[in-house]
């Protein structure tokens, strides 16, 4: 059978499962633009490591019971997960200064945050631009509860998170979730990898994923060399 | 004993006041600039207006207990207010979608919001970007307790503010709100005019004030003459 694509984003492709109720996500090995050339590249293995890292602290979220949506590994390049409602945001969870958060409010990068900061933007075919949880109520994205429930959510993964990588002397800098309805139950989708986490190095502060201009090919193959080996082996 | 001006924004200009805890607002008559010419006018009268709307609305709020900082009318374009630490927060309430909640959301103007929405704009020197309660928090720009108690006393003055101008045949879309810290206490500053209010025609939804291309002087005049007389009389 041959299977239909139903959306291609920046770092997955996602098909239709097996059946109704499941999805597969396909990891890209693309790159977005180096800064020594501004073309897109490709990195042989990038989408393998991501997909396992995915595979990797979903499993792990389970075993803490946050519920998302991950089934299992289909292949080195995909995992099979089930079918959400999603709900259209895309949520930044901060623990430390960095990216547009630095920019807009004039932030110095680096600052420890006084506490863990979560945005809000809203996904849209033209941009994302922030929202608050009012607007969310307002406009009909989610519930009043629902949003509760993703505030528990969230906390508890950023602790369980933020733990992991310490312990593998990263630091988790910001992530980013999106969340989904499952037969009534609020549920983690989307993927987490190093396209969706800004990893620095927990002594050195180096720039180890995303957010960082990674000049050359090499440069980007040696970032995923050392995370590969701190999570994955 | 010649005054001291600290501060000249849009809409007013501030001085010290006659004692260290005291300052005097002054209301300025000028008008951004008309759509016809692009140039910024003069609207005699209009500070007067303004300066005895924020009067009358600031008596208004008092009497529901919400603390602010208004003395009395000091001069006819003048309010003599008590001087707050204040929270570098542009607070913009909204019943009604209209202004940039339309554009950058693209929600339908007019359209009554299923609940109110508060926004959060932090005022620096060169942009005031949305911002939300955790980056508030993080930033140290108010506690979390300050903000609870900046949520109540929005919540109320709304109510009364809307009923306020309902009674009036108003519609009271979106208005803007400023917080300071007096003795502790979380007190309401600034302006409340036709300057800070967006209020379109209750029955028409003509709109009245703020935020509309002011084609000519005479429109504008005509628009401050109605609500004068609904206000003020």
């Amino acid at each position: 059978m041959k299977r239909q694509k139903i959306y291609e984003g920046r770092t997955k492709r996602v098909y239709n499962g097996d059946n109704e109720n499941e999805l597969l996500l396909e990891f890209k090995d693309t790159v977005d633009e180096l800064a020594s050339s501004g073309k897109k590249v490709k990195l042989n293995g990038k989408g393998g490591i991501n997909s396992q890292i995915s595979s990797l602290l979903f499993r792990f979220l389970s075993s803490y019971n946050i519920p998302n949506h991950f089934i299992d590994q289909a292949a080195a390049r995909e995992i099979r997960v089930k079918k959400l409602e999603m709900i259209p945001l895309e949520i930044v969870v901060r623990n430390i200064a960095a990216g547009s958060l630095v920019k807009r409010y004039k932030i110095e990068e680096g600052k420890v945050l006084e506490c863990p900061v979560i945005e809000f933007y809203l996904k849209s075919e033209e941009d994302t631009p922030l929202i608050n949880e009012d607007h969310i109520v307002a406009f009909g994205h989610a519930l009043t509860d629902e949003l509760k429930e993703i505030h528990r959510l969230i906390s508890k993964t950023n602790v369980i998170l933020k733990d992991f990588f310490r312990r593998r002397s990263i630091s988790l800098v910001d992530f980013n979730l999106e969340f989904g309805r499952r037969e009534g139950e609020i549920t983690l989708g989307d993927e987490i990898s190093l396209d969706t986490c800004r990893l620095w190095d927990l002594q050195t502060d180096v720039k180890m994923s995303k957010g960082q201009p990674i000049q050359t090919l090499e440069e980007l193959e040696e970032n995923y060399k050392i995370i590969k080996d701190r999570i994955l082996t």
